[in-house]
C-alpha cells in the first residue's frame, strides 16, 4: 500500500504516498486527532479544506461511547461522523494503560474499568480488531502495551513478549476473518469483519520496547516476522528525555522495512516533526495542534501566539500574516482575543482550524523540500525562525 | 428607511422592508443574537448562509468587554466581528437593571457595577449612543429603563418618565453629533459620531410602561413627539403571562406609526413570533434558537428535539427532514446525540446552526404566506403541526 517515492540525498527523509479504500495520502504527512469521531470544535469540510488527508480516531474511546451498535448501524465511522477521507483507528493500547482504572492483563487480554463510568470492560487483542473492522477504519492498529517511561527492564521484557504475542493473534484473527465466515466468530461478528476485511483494511504493527534498544531491535523482527501492511514506533514521548526519543527511533526506523509506511505514534510539535521526518518517519498524529488551539497558543512559521497574552488586545494584526486560512483571512488578532477573554466557542475554532492548516502547510512544505533536494535547509531555515520567537 | 410593502386583509400582518448602509432587511424577520460580537459557536459566514439578514449586538456587554477602544480601533463593530450585512445594537437597558449590582439611577444617567469584575460605572443616554456610534451599528436603540413584571403603578411612573426622558436626551445627542462638531461634546467623539451619523445610523426609540396600558399608550405619544426612525416595544416577555403580553402588544402596536418599523424586543418562541405578527410585529430578537442549540433543543416544524433523549442514540435520520441546512443535510441524530453525550462542541455548534436556519426559514415562510393573503392559515398549520408533538 506504501510507495516509496523520492528518498532524500543527505538525509533519511523520504516523500511517498499511500493507497487506501478511502483514498490516497502523500507522505510525510500529519493526522489530526479524532479521538471521539470529532477533530474538536470542527467540521469534516473544515478539516479537510485545512489540507487535511487523514483523521486518526480511538478504538478504546469508541468502544465506550458510542459502542460498536451505534457505529455499526449508522454503517461505520465514516458515515457516522461524515468523513469520507482515510481514516487510522488507534487500538486503544495506550488509553487502556494510562486512562483507565484497575487494569488488570490476564493471558487472553486485558480487564479495566471505563474511565467513564467506572464500568467493567474485557477487551482482546481479537476484538479490538474486530470492533476497528465494525468502525471500518482504513488502518487498524493492534493492541498493545504502552509502557512509560522509565521502566524497568524485566516489565518492559515481559511486556514485550505480550505486546509481540498480541500483535501475532491480532494478525491472525485479522486474516482468518478475511478467510474463513464459517469461523467459530459469531456469524453476526464473522460476517460484519469480512465484509470490512474485503474492503481491504490494513492491520498495523507497534514497536514497543521502552527506552531498550536491545528491546527495540526484537521487537522490530518479531512484528516482520508475523508480517504487517504497516508498521508503528509506540510508546514515545511518554516521559523520555527529547534526545532519548530521538535515539530510539535513530536506531528504530532503519530496521523497519523501506517499503512499508513508518508511523511515528504522538509525534508531536513542529519541531519533532522535522527531526523525525529526518530520520525516516512517514506519518503522525498528536493533540498539540487541536488541544492547543482550544488552550489559545496558535502556531505560526515564527513561533507561537498565545492570543489571551495582553498585548493582542489591540492588534488588527491575523494570528499568521503569512497564512491564508479563513481565521487568518477573516480574523484579527484583537478580535480572536476578545473571543478567549469571553470564553467564546468561535475562538477555540478557529485556532484549532488554523493550527492544523498550519500542520498540513507544514507537512506539504516538507515533502516540497525533500522532492527538491533541500530539506536539510528547510529544516534548518524553519527551526532558526521558528525558535527565534519562541523565547 | 421601512417601506410597507403589503398588508394581510385578515390580520395587522404586514410584509415590507427597510434599508440599511449594510443592506436591506425584508420583514418580518428575526435577528440571531451576537451579544458580544459573536453569534455564539457560529462564524458570520454560517450565519449568513442560514438566511439571517441581520444580527443583534449589545452596547452593554461590548461596552464592558472589550470596550470602546479596542472596537474604535478594528474600525467599527462590523470590521471587528467580520460581519458586512446590518447590526442592531440593544443600548443595554435591560442588561443594566438585570445582570449589573448596586445600580443607582441618577437625574444624569446610572452608576452600576459591572457584572464581571464589579468595577464601578457610570452611563448616560448620551454615553450610550456615543459608544453605539463607535460601534457603528446599523440601528442604535435608546437607553431605557426596562421594568419587571409585577411592577407597582407608582414606580411604572417614575420609571417611564425617566426613560421618555432619556429618549429625548438620546434623540437630541444624536441630532447634535450629526449637526455640530465643534459642540462641547470632546473632539474625537464629536468626529468619530459626526462620521457615524453621516453613515445614517439609525436610532430607535423604546416603549415602556409595563402591563400598564395607559403608560405604553403614553409612552408611545411621547416617543412620537420626540420622534424616532423606528419604534421598539420593550419590557416583554419579563415574566408576564402570555395573554397579558399579548394584550399589551394589542394596545401597542397600532398606535405606532404604519410607515416606520416595528420592533418587539426579545420576542420569541415560533409561537409567540407567529401570535405579534399577526398583531403588527416587524422585527424580533431571542436568545432562543442559539442558547437551546447550546443545551441540545432542536426546532423542527413538527415541534423540538431533544437530542440528548436516548431515544436518539440510533436514530439515523436527521434532525429534520424537511431542513436543507448542513446539520441535516450531513448528519444523523445519533452523531448528535453522541456529541452531546461527550459535550463536544461541534454538536453545539450544528444544534445552533440548524435552529437559526429554521428561523430564518419560519421568518421567510410568513412573508410568503402574508404576500399570498394566506397569513392565517399558514399560522394555523404551523400550530396544529408544531404543538403537536412538543407534549
Amino acid at each position: 500500500m506504501y510507495k516509496l517515492i523520492k528518498k532524500d540525498k543527505k538525509t533519511k527523509a523520504r516523500v511517498g504516498k499511500f493507497t487506501t479504500q478511502h483514498g490516497e495520502v502523500s507522505t510525510p504527512n500529519f493526522m489530526p486527532v479524532g479521538t471521539s469521531a470529532t477533530v474538536k470544535t470542527l467540521t469534516p469540510e473544515e478539516v479537510k479544506a485545512a489540507g487535511t488527508e487523514i483523521i486518526l480516531s480511538n478504538a478504546y474511546h469508541l468502544m465506550l461511547r458510542p459502542g460498536a451498535d451505534v457505529i455499526k448501524e449508522a454503517g461505520g465511522l465514516h458515515k457516522f461522523m461524515h468523513w469520507d477521507g482515510p481514516i487510522l483507528t488507534d487500538s486503544g493500547g495506550f488509553q487502556v494503560f494510562s486512562l483507565s482504572k484497575l487494569r488488570k492483563i490476564k493471558d487472553d487480554g486485558v480487564e479495566f474499568q471505563s474511565h467513564i463510568d467506572g464500568s467493567r470492560q474485557f477487551i482482546t487483542p481479537e476484538s479490538v480488531v474486530e470492533f476497528q473492522q465494525v468502525l471500518g477504519s482504513d488502518i487498524m492498529m493492534v493492541l498493545d502495551e504502552c509502557i512509560h517511561y522509565p521502566c524497568q527492564r524485566d516489565y518492559a521484557e515481559k511486556s514485550l513478549k505480550i505486546t509481540t504475542d498480541w500483535a501475532r493473534r491480532s494478525r491472525d484473527w485479522s486474516l482468518a476473518g478475511a478467510r474463513d465466515t464459517s469461523s467459530d466468530i459469531s456469524s453476526s461478528v464473522a460476517s460484519s469483519s469480512l465484509a470490512m476485511t474485503q474492503k481491504k483494511q490494513m492491520l498495523f504493527g507497534i514497536v514497543q520496547g521502552g527506552a531498550y534498544l536491545d528491546l527495540r531491535k526484537q521487537a522490530v523482527e518479531e512484528l516482520i516476522e508475523i508480517g504487517f501492511d504497516g508498521y508503528a514506533v509506540g510508546g514515545l514521548s511518554v516521559g523520555e528525555p527529547r534526545e532519548l526519543m530521538y535515539e530510539i527511533i535513530d536506531v528504530t526506523l532503519p530496521l523497519l522495512p523501506e517499503d512499508n509506511l513508518h508511523y511515528l505514534m504522538g509525534v508531536g510539535t513542529p519541531q519533532d516533526i522535522l527531526e523525525t521526518v529526518e530520520r525516516g518517519a512517514d506519518i503522525f498524529d498528536c493533540v498539540v495542534p487541536t488541544r492547543n488551539g482550544r488552550n489559545g497558543t496558535a502556531f505560526t512559521s515564527k513561533g507561537n501566539v498565545k492570543i489571551r497574552n495582553a498585548k493582542y488586545t489591540k492588534d488588527n494584526l491575523p494570528i499568521d500574516e503569512e497564512c491564508v486560512c479563513p481565521c487568518c483571512k477573516d480574523y484579527t488578532r484583537a478580535y480572536i482575543h476578545h473571543l478567549f477573554s469571553i470564553d467564546e466557542i468561535l475562538g477555540l475554532r478557529l485556532l484549532s482550524l488554523h493550527n492544523i492548516t498550519f500542520y498540513a502547510k507544514l507537512m506539504k512544505n516538507i515533502r516540497e523540500a525533500i522532492t527538491d533536494d533541500r530539506f536539510a535547509e528547510f529544516k534548518k531555515g524553519f527551526l532558526t525562525n521558528y525558535k527565534e520567537k519562541e523565547k
